[in-house]
């Protein structure tokens, strides 16, 4: 089998080695699942880097997430070639990985990239539009990053529940194409942006969702209602975050932090099972739809690394482990 | 009646004036009340500044709060003589005030310079530690400005709940005091206070409580354990307050806001009459009391002022509206 690792920490594009192992004989209770696609998230990405919220100790597996199908099973367990998602990550970039048969949930028929990308920015999504505030019809959401992955998400998943979506972005050239993706407002972001939100909008935003931090972070907080709530799940502007604390205690607004990671080691198998399923379901019936730009042989995961790492790509790069 | 306004903004005791006016007839339904003590806060100053999350129109009346007894009533209303609570902030800084009868609560035998403080920092403190999060015996919180009125006041009602209290301090000189006062643990702020905090509790704070704001605010969210939550209420440090945003997003922090102000406006009368029965009873009971350095009848209300705004004070500053 093949498998990417990485032994020290730095750009992912000159660290990440791919290895050759013997695979190990599978014990009772387990199932080897054949890995037949995996998407290159940011989050590997700054993993790889050594920023990331955990640190495993290195050598160390990588891939957050992917799609596969049994190919072997010791004790019950699934029919051989059922789909399934890869669990227990990290250990997607590979091209087979062991994993415990309990808890494997078939697949239904759906296009295979977009099950490979399932769980880190749907279920990031989703959360974010879930975990916070509980909005009804008619709510203003506003968020950064519109143009990201989870940004197109979110505006789906928000469309989908009659929310109305304020897109903020930095660049001019994006705004005709989140308008055509379903936002209700789009913004430029900039020191006059909650004057541009008053002005644009009928009422203040409930909920603001940012993942560029810095001066952007203040300048959603200072858009939202009162009462309203403010979470950052990323920093891409690598900008230190401020807070405008007068009108965090004047307006009594709430500030939280999401990381996906944490939400899946705190929460129930059968609560994360169930927000799977729905998103599964959504997926299926083409309701939420992640772009991909390219898909690459796992051989040339060097070559796919720079593609990933470069910017103002259309979509996701993805790896196929076992051939395109 | 003399009453104190202002028809500027700037420094209280520059623009403060003791007025002369001719009383009004009172109306049915309502009740003069002759005022016997107001304290001076820092959100009066502030007010009077102009930087306080409400502009009232100029010239204003002043006073937060303060204590006083019926001495006239048209139609319905308590007996002549009884104490109570000024209502309808601000305009306590004054001989009398005419206000609706409705609502007012006769109060129990209790130190009138305490009753004059009962709503602005007691009630501040009281709903930080049961407005947030749902502390339980033991649990650790954390706070900065320990030796401020509110400080002093939320180590009080913690420790009458069974919780055990951190205080940090910018001044070496009021560790003493602090550990006399009942704070479980002190701490000197600084870049190693999350160091400090980790090395010398036996867990992990859940509630941090912060007026300072800046690199303190910072610091405090590194104490918190994960999915603490710090609460921000002033801004002493007139810093900017930046988040670190690995922690927030990483350890699922959650920031708040807190202004009383608005907690009486969008809380329904019943609530905010219970919270006040509790905290006149803690008064009444003796198990929260704020220091007074020095009471001056209003004709000196410019000395007052100047005293007030002094650092370094051991206790509140009173108005004596109708003599000592």
């Amino acid at each position: 089998m093949k498998q990417a690792i990485y032994r020290t920490h730095g750009k992912a594009d000159q660290v990440v080695e791919l290895i050759d192992l013997d695979p190990r004989p599978l014990e009772l209770g387990e199932t080897r699942i054949k890995i037949l696609r995996a998407p290159i998230n940011p989050s590997d990405i700054i993993q790889i880097a050594g920023n990331y919220g955990s640190q495993p100790a290195l050598p160390a597996q990588i891939g957050l997430e992917g799609v596969g199908e049994v190919m072997e099973v010791h004790g019950s367990g699934l029919d051989i070639g059922t789909r399934v998602i890869v669990p227990n990550p990290p250990g997607a970039w590979a091209t087979e990985k062991t994993v415990p048969s309990a808890g494997l949930v078939p697949l239904p028929d759906a296009d295979l990239d977009q099950l490979a990308m399932l769980i880190v920015n749907p279920a990031t999504a989703y959360l974010l539009l879930t975990e916070f505030v509980d909005l009804v019809e008619g709510d203003w959401i506003i968020q950064s990053a519109a143009t990201s992955a989870v940004g197109q998400l979110v505006t789906q998943l928000a469309k989908a529940r009659g929310l109305k979506v304020a897109s903020v972005v930095r660049r001019k050239s994006a705004i005709e194409a989140l308008q055509a993706a379903g936002a209700d407002a789009v913004f430029m972001d900039g020191p006059d942006l909650a004057r541009q939100v008053a002005e644009g909008l009928d009422k203040a935003p409930v909920l603001a969702i940012d993942a560029v931090a810095g001066e952007t972070f203040s300048r959603l907080t200072d858009c939202l209602q009162e009462s309203g709530t403010i979470v950052l799940f990323g920093n891409l502007s690598g900008q230190n975050t401020c807070v405008p604390d007068q009108t965090v205690v004047f307006k009594d607004i709430t500030m939280r932090g999401f990381w996906l990671t944490q939400w899946l080691q705190t929460t129930s198998p059968e609560d994360i099972g169930r927000v799977f399923g729905e998103l599964t379901t959504l997926i299926a019936t083409g309701q939420i739809h992640s772009p991909v730009e390219r898909v690459y042989p796992i051989e040339d995961i060097h070559e796919a690394l720079s593609h990933a790492m470069r910017g103002n790509r259309s979509g996701k790069v993805l790896l196929a482990p076992n051939g395109l």
